[in-house]
């Protein structure tokens, strides 16, 4: 794209999907937000601006930040606004709209994409096409960069529509690394969530086909996960295998265990150990083993109880080996429950846009959603929130290789949400 | 070095030092020492000819094969005997001296290097002197290069010592893969080893200094590795954990029960997991997990006990968790007795050297060996076999970032050797 | 008690209490209703006439049976009934009402003790007032004496009371071996459950105070329990490990991985292993271990999945340490959803007794319970159903030796009952 | 048996094996010991003088204490000696001979029974000739009868042999507790181990025929054994889980990982538990769980290896399940080499005894045996031992309920200490 302000929503989200960034990455996305916000007159807040920087989770090393950047530069992202980032991802865009006496309306929206490799044969329609990722193993596969488009689309809307009739003040959160939960936190923590009304998320597709509206998608599990390593003493393990300190072993101990913590009465929890590294020769005891470690409870506290089981459980299984244990909080994500009158103004606006054909008031997210913590910091200070769904037809499940969106749903995610908007300052 | 021919076994040594190929891939090693031979009038037995290529454990892949073959091209290995070899590594190489009356004597050398980075700091030598490895990530750390250079040391001292008595025949085996016990199997599986009356293997290092001669090392633990992967089915482990076919639980009740495998009153048997990968996101059901498992024993039966135990419970761990199981033979040897006919030559032979100062007549080799199949077999047939231990002194220990030999060890080995050898036709 | 003719409802009660019999050994307790009965003039179906005795789950040994038997006779239950019982304890009790053109209603109480030592010192009412517990392990520490009388009661008030309207056919349920849902499944299959109109199980206490009435008491948890059995074979743990097949080792598998069959998004799941003993002496390697395991669903479907995975489980965890297995099931519950129309008569009937001060329509009870076998083939077959919770104050848990139960909350019992037959006749 | 005096040494055996008594319960074995060392001039130290009573492993409950001894009196054990014991059990019976410039020479002989059921058939001739077991479940299976048979036999011999030249101090240790290595480490704990010159203590059968004796019979594994007890919480498995604390979880996961041990390349290792409990209903977490572990090595110090990583998993198994442990060291022996000039004196003796057919000058223990302090705290003083197998052919193995020894045996092993003991004298 030769500048994005040329570009429609779809062309922009084609974009991002070819430049697909993972989270804390988000260099080459968050400077193109940030050009277009720019020229609509929002006034910017990038990188430390936006993000609690100390409060980040599961940041990538200094290494792969720095390429990442570097990737972004040749990308030909604008570098006035890289430069503004200082390294760190995210973007709050605000702007008064009218006599700006109407409500203060926050929409968040997510920007990063995964460490997965994307489908390059012709049944894949970004590979026919050619705007299938350029980098080997990063993909949009959860739709992101369609929730970006949207982003700017409200955006403009709302600047060029000479009949809507928003009187109010406009934040558009623009959170990096809503994988793993690791952007939602730091984001929450910021001084940006103060004196807002109305708050809302917005997600596409997750099974819902074109067309179709959740206005209080909630009830999220809470989740958290880990980042363990064990580290014990190497050995030749037929010359003398006493001499080791198995960091396997541990390791072993410790997944056979934390999937027997008890279920618990008071509702549903998750456990998983999804990663395990540890790459000895055969003949040598194993000294290094890396695991990933989330887990998942209905409410915070169900959460937090199997957290403190699993940090239990993996403290004892190295101690039992004789071996150290580090472990790191690499993401988190609260619940939430979405309000009445969120609700309301959602399913009303939904009803009034033309492709929008059929809407539900409440359903439960399977998955887990970091954008709970800015939900609950709203809420906290007084002001109503909700969790849109926007269906978004797709080729395949999310998370996958073939993973692609049905583009129409753009431009109802972006109406529904302009309607939303403006009808905060009716109500 | 311009030819092999021009160097001398200390030049010989480093230049193999700087070009490491692992198992199966010691394309220029091979050819190479094919080159001397050829020049120096030995019939020469390459590839299939020198293994049964059938037999073969723990080959690379096809495209690790065909990329070391182009990288020793590119280390301007000589042609002729890579196109001879068709893809498979290994040398036998076969003499008659004199009247050929004489007995037929074997010497076995291995020529595989490690998968790990060499240190490149000026404390360690190979890299101050600029012989330290040219590849990222392999490495000669247990002395194979030595060996490969006491090989052609004893065919040129042979050829050019006039005094040299030896009537016999003389069978040089170069054998690859003997890291992991994957080449000597196979090696002994063909004809070569029928109508040998004596015959020798040797190792530099393993903690012996410089100047000492272990006459017969031996009673070495067998072994066997096994490749396993389990494939289970991912699912995502919050919205529907049930759905998943856990690999990783499959693979740690694995853990658990091979490490307590009962101990056996006949002997010393071992068991180690050294390398566990499994790579799902934190909230993905592990779909494919990979190990390798590694058993020993004192005795042959005491390594098949263990090996049978060891599939019991893998099969057995998959069934429980409804994966599926693949078990491949990595790497496999067996013990071994040292002839006592053939100690007391060693023991003679290296009693007239120089620089040798001190004569241990038996020990126990801690390690596991795959030279064991070819001195069983040579046995077998009724020839006379020993392990003889060439002290070189050692900066660090084998397999570390830091190994490196004591030189002047291999002129060493060369005497005791071609001493040994022409003993055989006195004796 | 002289005889039951003469005792009223809490002296049965307290006789029952002191003479608690177990699954399956309720012989004195069904000869006494069924001597009580027979006075009133009811159609009596005892032993295999109320139970399918090849479905029967968990019953004790020859010997135990037979010692209860003795014991029963020693405490002067009448010969007569505990004849035709011929060794299976249960009982039904059929009468016509009136004209017997209304409906068949069917009213089921359980009638079996725990294995437990009940308290003997002076705080707990039966032991201060004569009438705990003459047996030393066990105990009515559920109040299944109580349901016992309740049942009596019943009986007896609907013949005295003149102003009773009902005209139609009484059935009462008196169904051993509540204990660990043994008896539940065999009296379901018997004829007895067809053509039943309205169908109601009651029990007292729960965590309810006196006065209040629970009328749609359900959604219990299914509910499985197996008895479980690894036997291999015992060796000298120091002179010959090797030769021992570890049952005890098949069983710490086994416990691992059962307490870590996945979670279920469907809904909750459960597992436990109440119960291990495994008793050789220290030096013999374990040749036989017993364990039982429970799992239960909050679906039939997700027992039945848990109760799959468990069977898994164990097979493997046998077969990886060469045991033999042998599981049985020693009991077994399923769910099931109260019926509007029964919940409203019970609703109605209980708001017309004084004592009665808190009616709830609807509630989960936490607990398994096998009436649900019985309910399932009334609704299977068309009838109408309800479980009904009768508070009953308890100075302990239940289950535990101090448990008692407030009597007052017997004639509540009765009146609502009575009350709620009589209304299904209006209807 | 009227009275001690009376009997030859097979009546004497015959007697004890009716009357058997397990460990620190050996009331009327040392009782009837005493009588007759008493009557032959010995002096006697009995119970606490015999014993360092603060140091007895595995000392039964009071209660059991109590009723061993009331069942002792029963059986007519001389009141004078069990008053003595003051309820302490063993005895060491001290004489001086000729005019005592000979060697002190001591004697060790062991009394205990085991926990286990005779057989009462006709084909175990101790049941056919009336001398089986009269106590329910406690039998003397592994020949400690016959030791102390022999023992007895030693003193009349020494006493009544007009010929035998013995002229130095006789020191008869009767041992209790052998069992579990309970009895040894106390009893080495006191004066009488010191200035002893020669030292033997004998074994009875152990797979040796009549005829044959073994004079250093040693190397036995050193041995420890724990009573474990994990205690969490118990809770209802079904309706609240999450409020159990699990022990048998706990116990599960220490069972993994003790087997799990890794093996020692110093030499052999053993773990087992032998024992587990665990006694909840099903449908209630385990709150309590007790095992019997037991650990050996080939050397005292592999076994406090393995008991220190027995003990670490152990504490860390408990504190993953937030349940608490306790552990009590529930015996113990360590291991011992024969001394050459001991050996060679029971060689010489033995082949002066016409009955003696086979003499093996030393062959290794593969069972434990707590001799081994006495051995060791006797040659740290300066003595000379060695442990002396009896060859005594068996219907069937040690501890089994069909154990019986051939009665023959019992003189030889008189013949053969009693020639030792005579030429410590002269050699």
């Amino acid at each position: 794209m030769t500048t994005i302000h040329n570009a429609n929503i779809v062309e922009i989200r084609r974009d991002l999907h070819a430049y697909p960034e993972t989270g804390w990455t988000e260099f080459r996305t968050t400077a193109l937000v940030a050009a277009e916000l720019d020229r609509l007159g929002y006034k910017l807040y990038l990188g430390s601006d936006a993000i609690a920087v100390d409060e980040r989770l599961g940041v990538p090393s200094d290494d792969e930040l720095a390429g990442a950047l570097r990737r972004a530069q040749e990308a030909d992202a604008p570098e006035e606004y890289l430069d503004r980032m200082n390294g760190v991802t995210g973007l709050i865009g605000e702007k008064r709209f009218g006599d700006g006496t109407g409500p203060t309306v926050g929409v968040r929206v997510d920007m990063d994409a995964l460490d997965r490799t994307e489908a390059g044969d012709n049944t894949h329609r970004p590979a026919q096409e050619g705007f299938a990722s350029r980098y080997p193993d990063k993909m949009h596969a959860c739709g992101h960069d369609g929730h970006t488009a949207i982003g700017i689309g409200i955006a403009r809307t709302l600047e060029n529509d000479d009949e809507a009739e928003f009187n109010g003040t406009l934040k558009l959160f623009f959170q990096p690394a809503e994988e793993g939960g690791r952007g939602g936190l730091p984001m929450s923590r910021t001084p940006h969530l103060e004196n807002i009304d109305y708050f809302f998320a917005l997600h596409l597709g997750l099974g819902n086909e074109t067309g179709k509206i959740i206005a209080g998608y909630d009830r999220p599990l809470s989740n958290a996960k880990l980042d363990v390593e064990f580290s014990g003493e190497p050995a030749h393990a037929g010359k003398a295998p006493e001499k080791g300190k198995n960091a396997l072993q541990a390791a072993a101990t410790a997944i056979q265990n934390l999937y027997a913590i008890p279920r618990h009465s008071d509702g549903a929890t998750r456990i998983n150990v999804g990663k395990l590294t540890s790459l000895n020769a055969q003949n040598v005891i194993a000294e290094r083993t890396e695991m990933r470690v989330e887990v998942r409870g209905e409410t915070a506290a169900l959460n937090e109880s199997m957290l403190d089981a699993a940090e239990r459980i993996l403290i004892h299984s190295a101690a039992m080996h004789n071996v150290n244990l580090e472990t790191e909080l690499y993401g988190k994500s609260t619940t939430f429950v979405s309000d009445q009158s969120a609700i309301d103004i959602v399913t009303k606006a939904a009803s009034t846009i033309d492709n929008v054909d059929e809407i539900v008031e409440q359903e439960t997210i399977g998955a887990s959603e970091d954008a709970s913590f800015l939900i609950n910091r709203v809420q906290e200070l007084g002001g109503k929130c909700t969790y849109v769904g926007i269906g978004a037809s797709n080729t395949a499940g999310h998370h996958t290789a073939y993973f692609d969106i049905d583009e129409t749903a753009l431009q109802i995610g972006v109406d529904v949400l302009v309607q939303t908007i403006t009808r905060c300052a009716i109500e």
